[in-house]
């Protein structure tokens, strides 16, 4: 008898036949006894549909209102997957963001929660009902509705499970967990059992994009015991956890992102303080650096280059253009045809040879590394972005081939 | 500087270019300096495609989650005009049925009005904004969804109406008033200036299909000032008031009502509290009984006709048979195919030439009337189905050609 929080998104209730199946796993896991809270998403297209309604009218629609029409959304899903377990003879309620207590600030389109009143579902839970949520929305003090924007229904799932201190938060996806690599990319990327909430961080914010980071961060502050796994069979997904079993594998996957963009700063003047006067223009304007590179240049002078995504290239050349003189540099080039490919895992730091493997896979393919930046549980490169689909594969095979 | 509470149904608010139409009204009335609040029911045929997607999944689905799903037309509407409105430079809040307090019985699916906590419309109004509020939803004391029945976003507006004492209640429509007879049977039909409540709601409860009883009696309860008018063109209405003034025209209009059935129990005998049994077991079965008429059948039995609404037929049969022995009758007789047409006016029951204008029209046609029912303000007649048309036209040309 557990207490047990099940996401399903959008793809997975998209139609009435997927609401079905849906409703089928949520009833086999209720008549084992367990006490379910599940929560989803909005049908299929319904919020790009709702997005294109609203901008027939207004282009420049306030967050607010637009807040109010996407979370309908999810209202629609609810009260349809409800009727769904209502058909199949099991006692069920829907509950709205407002209705489960979900408080949040006010930040309309990307609202970030503040606490869970989770008295009402508790309430339902002891009346033996299944309990359905709608993912992705809340209310803020003034009782207006907002939404949590990207990933905001993982957010919501490992919130309740935290709040009710759920003995499990199953996120159901179209994959059937995590896996080693891309399997688009790596054909032979295995599925993991296990991940810890900090690889799994490194594995999300790398391009992995299977879990969103806010809900892994919510669920490593909470220590959620979270699963991935898929709607559409019943293999056992991954487990994201706080202490994972050790293990061989020391490389828990290989991850992509291209969205990256590197900009180098030529000719700085070697002073103190150089770096602090780049990096704290480009944070007031809100830009996050990613890798940072310095090197010695010519006639005393210094070079420094850093990424950041691609879709900030163009404010951050604006801004450090603006600053020239205060910052003091010759030139800036720039270029957003390059790839960070990563290898994560917790053992890493203890096993300097981890790196060192990385780095040959690469040689022996002659893929030339541009920029090279390592943590606790993670070692990047910054590579040609013609040659990161390579990459992934060549170093997925160093690592897991014979494993 | 009025408070005015506007309502715009389905139908004017259907696509943007309609939703800019209804937009440019409420902004026309806000730039007069008045206080706006508007009420809008769900675009076109949304209802009927939820309640299709829902018949779907399950036919029999309960209430409560019919009205958490069709709730989200309204939530749609209210955020797309709120855009409209911003796009047009206005200050405006969208606000659901919860957020405007509209507090309700937990009758799902046909919950009646408790009260309402204006408070949030107020605060609103204060800070000059247009307040756009979802009609035909609720909430009960659970904090749940309900939805308020046909006719909803009518008394929606009437009931914020009464609860802000606002000046005047709106009720936008495809027609442009209150008509003297169905301008599609009566190509003379003539719009009324004014009509009190009494009558409205003999003329609503008649057939006249313009109003919902249900906000006219609340505007009678509250007497709030309501004015029927187009969403379409900028013609004055009809006011629909307590008090009208004298006018000539004792009859304000001729109404036609198709959703009738009359059955006849014949031979019943005749002993005190006949009546009484054959209606109390109908009210038990909540069934109501319209035109009754008593006669003397033969050898000392009576015949008693009465009419249902034709829904209702069916049920009001097997009643009276499962209840045979204990009324006592010989035979039912039963027809649908009969029509009630009726005249309405203050002034009438001190003016019995009116009946008798009436029937001479009918005689004239040769219409046979086969019951007759008055009361203060209505004189009613049961004709045959196929006739009911003409009796319209023949009527009015009587009380209304020469005026």
């Amino acid at each position: 008898m557990s207490l047990i929080v099940q996401k399903f998104g959008g793809s997975s209730v998209a139609d009435a036949e997927k609401l079905f199946n849906v409703a089928g796993r949520i009833t086999d896991t209720y008549k084992e006894g367990n006490s379910v809270v599940v929560v989803v998403s909005a049908q299929g297209d319904t919020t790009d549909d709702l997005i294109e309604k609203a901008a027939e009218i207004n282009e420049n629609a306030s967050k607010r209102e637009m807040d109010m029409l996407l979370s309908t959304g999810e209202q629609i899903t609810i009260s349809l997957l409800a009727m769904a377990i209502e058909k199949l003879g099991y006692p069920v309620i829907s509950l709205t963001g407002w209705q489960v207590g979900m408080k949040t600030d006010s930040h309309y389109s990307e609202a970030r929660i503040h606490k869970v009143d989770a008295e009402r579902i508790r309430m339902e839970l002891d009346k033996k009902r299944i309990v359905i949520v709608a993912g992705f929305q809340g209310i803020n003090k003034y009782d207006d509705i907002t939404t949590l924007g990207r990933g905001g229904s993982d957010t919501t799932a490992v919130a309740l499970a935290a709040a009710l201190k759920a003995d499990l938060c199953e996120i159901y996806t179209d994959v059937d967990g995590v896996y080693t690599a891309d399997p688009r990319i790596v054909k032979d990327a295995r599925k993991l059992e296990e991940v810890s909430y900090d690889e799994m961080l490194e594995l999300a914010s790398l391009g992995a994009n299977v879990l969103h980071n806010r809900s892994v961060e919510m669920a490593k502050k909470y220590n959620v015991n979270m699963s991935v796994r898929s709607s559409f069979s019943k293999v056992e997904g991954t487990k994201v956890m706080e202490v994972v079993k050790m293990e061989k594998m020391l490389v828990k996957g290989v991850a992509r992102d291209n969205d990256v963009a590197r900009i180098a700063l030529v000719g700085l003047v070697d002073t103190p303080g150089i770096a602090f006067k780049v990096f704290s223009v480009l944070a007031k304007g809100n830009i996050n650096v990613d890798i940072i590179l310095q090197s010695i240049g010519r006639d005393n002078t210094k070079d420094i280059s850093f990424t950041v995504a691609e879709k900030h290239l163009e404010k951050a050349l604006e801004i450090l253009n603006d600053n020239k003189e205060a910052i003091g540099f010759a030139e800036i080039k720039h270029t957003d045809n390059v790839s960070k490919v990563s290898i994560v895992g917790s053992g890493m730091v203890n096993n300097p040879g981890v790196a060192a493997t990385m780095f040959e896979a690469l040689f022996e393919a002659g893929i030339n590394i541009k920029m090279i930046s390592t943590s606790e549980i993670k070692v990047s490169v910054l590579i040609d972005e013609k040659d990161s689909e390579r990459a992934v594969s060549v170093i997925h095979d160093k690592f897991f081939k014979n494993m």
